[in-house]
């Protein structure tokens, strides 16, 4: 089944950026896309995963990283046995209605006790793994739900609890959550725990409209040929990405940065430390995908464009937005002390 | 058992010509009606499948299309056992109170490990492949249902994941949705997802209301004595029909009328791009029941009364419909642009 | 157990008249009855059935008509083994709390299999079929057994499907709804699929409650002797019934009373198109009743009176009522043009 | 266990009258008796039950009248072993939470093919036959349990009806329901079914309040020896009750009277024949009671008290309340007439 | 575990003289303790049932008195099989969720057929036999389950009845249920049943709050210690107590006083003759508490304050509270009558 | 896996000392610390578990101290087989939706009746015992279980009582539970439940925020590099607390600041006698903390900001605070006194 290109993905520049940037770093924790319904949110995570280079897993049920073994497959490896693959990154879904032990994955107590991990029937933290987990419409998710996600996304384990047994596998993935807005809010702990928020809007501008109409007829009637015609724009996109992954770690923040970074998150209002870590991230992660080792300004404008709106205080029912020009005057005020 | 035919439906052309037009491409995604009780709308759908040409099958519990195998007829196929049967198209019902289980099935998790498909309880899902998928009031149906069915007529597949096991089998269907608008309006989200809309209002007209009347009674005395009425009229449209399918690949739209298309929906604020898209594809359909390879303005605009109404922005409560004449301006003010 | 004789009730025309016609025309399909409690709603119905006379059943669970056989009874007709007895009709009552498998039956699937309709153990549907079905306070009962209820009662058959098996038996019936108006209307959709309806209003003539006193206490005392004095009164309804029945195939409608009819809905803004037919038919059975073969215009006066109330459109929590004068000035109206 | 006297009961002289009246005709139906908690209610009829004669009933579950036989009880008949024992009357309490399977007992299906009524396990209505049937706080009762309850008070038999099995054993019982009406009302449909109503207000009478403390402390001290001197008295009224049963049959009504009864009823705006019906037959008992065979105008005015206030027509959370001026000026009104 | 004295705690006069007039005389029925939390509500009862005396008891699981044998005992008795032990009161705890099943016990239907009593598998109302029934935020607890305590409290039995097999063993305890006002009343019927009321208000003297806080540290660091400083007063209490339920059988009132107590109820407007009775035997208790064979007009007013707030009339919403000084008039103005 | 150190914990004074307090007197009583997400509270709590010395812990399954056996333990002593070691404190979560039997454990009933404590398969109550047990969004859990964990807070056992058979273990904890107050406050029993609460403030203040990023990402790059430059001063706060807790004994207060404490409490209008004690225990504490045997007025002070302010009276909604200045104004006028 071939995947409409990510490259052929016709505006939304903020939420292709934002998700590339995740794919740089996963550290900086997810994203979540506000938006309505027809805005080819799905199609652009699907297309992303698509892109990402290929990753090397081992043949357990938990996708192991090769750097990171869960027990099986540290157990393979004392044997000689343990196989490393290469496969690509999937997009894992989790549905509205999931139970818990369909997320965690379902225990059996007593072979547990002799057994440990092999005990566990994998769950969609599992499948999840070194993959991206989407969860289409998170504002309908089960808050019980969200916060076991959220601990495991911040985690990197999926710790499972059954009567004092305790076993536990990787579960590193990147989080994408989408949401209508016109269909409540998340609460402001949940919100704060994605680390970058997009708004998709609709695109108003008749070429583009057309284009995209084009493509996706395009697409329709002969996938193949339309994937060769980006195959080139793909490889580009995904080397870029492969190189920004080896900077990242050479990339420095002055301290100037940092502490414009917490004053504005102080002038703002913020008081979750997260804020100030996740655009600090942000920033590295758009250096790095600039080829640069030091992080610039702009750097930090666009990673607090994509890392603060959400965790802004707000009056119940108003939207998480943050005024680009008041970010400008925020900044300058700051620069100017 | 003899079926009303669809050609001695009287009135009611809006909900038959956006019925046909799916007949002639499912990729137009779908009719949602709207409309009170009694207003035949049912009878027509029914007397749409009856009216289609049969359609050839595989004898697998999935209605297989010979062009589309599931894993069990590709296993026959290798053995050279499958067979290829013909078959009337039905109408399969969604029942209001229907489980995810009798849905997309019941997966016997043992089984599906050593055999994969055959594992699978097939579920309406199965029935509906290639068939007409009827969801009466579905508006009451529940959420998380409605969630599931349109992803998969999006897609054209219906995967069942339990427990990591994953079988899945072709389910392409016509759906078709009817709701009372007295009684709740759906979800934007879930609107944008029917491909087109129509509204069928009661008959203010004697002549054909008495029309109906004694055809009603006519059929009900002697039903085949009155089929045999009709039986020519069916054939030329059946035939119809089958050209229009074959003419559809051929027909071309102008850079000009796609333009004009993606201006109208900008103008009028509709940000999903299935708007555009569903427009073109209906238009396409148009054309191609019309005989011609070209689509015209004219396609568009009835294209647009059918595909754009129920994708405006509304108030709560308040009802999609799209005024013709402010569909006309806004035609007439792109055009001189 | 004797039954208090249909033609000692005491007043109440309208609500005799109407269970009187559907016992001629089933295909009028049903009567609501709204009215409070202790009119002698449910004493009427148990009294109807026990006048009508007795049918010709078969000895299957399903009460088959010698005309229409389950597979069970065609089994039977082709071994040579079928037995045709007569019997009483019946009074099946539906409980509020009736679960789906109650009403419908409980199919064990691997039985199914094999065995086919044997499989079902029959539910209130079976019972019902050929016997009146009598549902108490139907505004209080659950609306997903109401709709299942309403699409039997269209149909004539009782549709069992689970997992894909199907299996079917007759169940024609005459329904009869109760309802007391002060715990809850019904809404319309369900209010258009009764035939017919009427207002059960309180007797407010000493002569005549004095009349129902005396005679509930006589027939406590002695039920025989009582039975007695009603026992040639009730031969002669149930002679005029059958005759009834027998002249109904011929009953003509002229043209003009079509149109006059259609004009009456149109103009009092119905749309369902059952309106128009139930009142044809109503009237055809009046008409028959009368011993006419010829509909004329009194006929449909009264049948629009029993067909046309709760079609209606009303604001909610407005009561269905038709102004009879407003009728008669609707049809002069409509005559003069 | 000793239980406090009928006769020592201070005050509440309706109550205890309604009571009676029903002990000596149980087809009045009943008694709902409204009031505050700890106006000695559940007392009353406590020792209404002690107060009464024996009963002879057969050695089977459900409680059997030698004159109305169960199908068990047949069977012994037939094998001569049927005995018949006397037995005080008792008390059977329903409880709130009581489920449907509690009161008409569970049906073991398979059992029941064979066995018929012995595969019942009985339940609450087995108990009360031929006992009085005490529902504490009917207003908190689950309405499909008051259905059921109503309609087999109504008929004398309990039957139930499992998979078209149907087994029955007659329940006949004196249904006495409490209610505080400060905890919401019943529903005029379940307030028409209860024959008669009665107030119980507190006492406000130093002199009885003193004599109640008294006879309570008396009584709880020895129980015994307070019975003692309540023993003639206990007697008397036993033989006034028995003496009334006897009489019932031959008590006659004037036209007049009738006359008068329904006239006050359409007066009122009573629908309902079981208001006139009712009056009716508790002016027989009071007859009785008084040792007359003819009931005179004093009878009916103390039956209309008994049997309309909670007929009459009321607004929501109205009370229902029966002027005794205004009854008296109907009554004149009429008869002036 | 050695129990922090009666006698060592500070304050709190009314709730502990209502407690001890309870363990006088079970029969009060129990008080409800009102006020927030940590007022030392628990830990008074606690004290309280140390601070009594020793109960003997049979070695059955209903912890029956020797004087009322359960059907266990009484088979052992006969067997001369049966031991009498002496315990120590405890408080059993009915916690807020607890089940029916909890409360009255579980009930084997099979073996009670054989075994009666001994098919019950004890539950909270069998523990309670003779001790203290303690039930924390009553206010919280399920109607249902407070119906069935209130009635076990009234009677002193618990009745298990299941399918028609009815088993009982003594349970009479001294009810204790405590409640925030501030988190909703309860019901005037569940009042009525408490014997006392008392509320509970903080203490706002400094000189007793040091001495709280010296005592509870102390008793902190060395129980053992504290205790012996406290043997003495513990010792002259419980041989108060226990005198006093010696005189209690002879303890007289005057019908002065009664009258008294009435015509306060009925100035009051109380209607449950539960009032009165309860003054009346509080008034004794207190009499038997102070060594007095003669109630006299204090004892009444004392008693009157714990008895009668909760039992008088209040809009919702409002608390139960009975006006000291308006109490004191409504005597005065009654005695001068 | 390395833990974020104590002493790393940039700000967040109060509630750091408020941690500190109860770990050196877990008499205390816990901390409720309310606040937003991203204030680094688990971690904070996490850090502390890491900081405290090692516990000595029996070989069972309820991590018996040494000092306090469970019968297990008693057992094994009793064979010579108890084994002593030596464990790091653990913070135990309670996840929002754990069952009542996953906290309390589950008892086999028929194993208790001959093995005890052994029948009992331990929960979260078990593992808490002598570790730190953590509630995330204490809000949000269910009252039930809030109840429960209360109750073994303050009695120290986990008693499990099922059908009368009664096993329990020691279960002492530090009680932390987390609040975000924007979700809707605690009920007043429970925030008097809980020994001491702290606000949990964003932090204002560009150098600490900044000095917070660069400690986490230096901890994020190499976590042991980062341990090893504050394990002296980890080194140093562990012995403080240390010492703190064998010196806790000897501290003494006097007269006049008990006096004092209690004023203030009345002044304030809370009548909860836990908030006297617990300022006292937390005044102690503060003192030997800070090496003295004698508690200050500054002691008390700080105490009572930790221990007062959910205790005072608020009206709905209003938010749990303590007026710093109101304290001191308060505190001088009972010293004038």
């Amino acid at each position: 089944m071939i995947i409409y290109p990510f490259t052929a993905i016709v505006g939304q520049e903020k939420m292709k950026k934002a998700l590339i940037l995740n794919a740089i770093n996963p550290k900086i924790g997810g994203v979540l896309i506000r938006g309505e319904k027809g805005t080819a949110k799905s199609t652009t995570v699907r297309a992303l995963a698509d892109l990402l280079p290929e990753i090397e897993v081992t043949d357990c049920p938990f996708n192991c990283s090769p750097d990171e073994l869960c027990d099986i497959c540290k157990e393979k490896k004392e044997k000689g046995e343990l196989k490393i693959i290469k496969k690509k990154m999937k997009v894992v879904n989790l549905p509205i209605g999931a139970t818990e032990d369909r997320v965690v994955g379902t225990l059996d107590i007593e072979k547990a006790i002799k057994e440990g991990i092999k005990a566990l029937e994998p769950g969609i933290l599992a499948e999840a793994n070194r993959n991206i987990l989407y969860i289409d419409e998170v504002n309908l998710l089960d808050d019980h739900i969200v916060d076991i996600l959220l601990d495991v996304a911040a985690s990197g384990w999926n710790i499972v609890e059954r009567e004092g047994i305790k076993v536990k596998h990787p579960s590193r993935f990147i989080l994408v959550g989408t949401m209508n807005p016109e269909e409540g809010e998340l609460r402001p702990q949940i919100l704060d725990r994605f680390g970058l928020m997009v708004d998709v809007e609709g695109i108003n501008n008749v070429k583009d409209r057309v284009e995209i109409i084009k493509r996706v007829e395009e697409f329709q009637k002969n996938p193949e040929e339309f994937y060769k015609k980006f195959e080139e724009k793909q490889k580009e996109l995904r080397e870029k990405i492969i190189k920004a992954r080896e900077l990242l770690e050479k990339v420095k923040i002055s301290d100037e940065l940092l502490e414009l970074i917490s004053g504005v998150c102080i002038e703002l209002g913020i008081h979750s430390h997260r804020a100030d870590i996740t655009v600090v991230r942000t920033a590295k992660a758009l250096a790095a995908y600039n080829g640069r080792e030091e992080v610039i300004l702009e750097d930090v404008k666009e990673a607090m464009e994509l890392a603060l709106p959400h965790r802004l205080r707000r009056k119940p029912f108003e939207q998480p937005k943050l005024d680009k020009e008041k970010l400008e005057d925020t900044i300058n005020k700051l620069k100017k002390k």
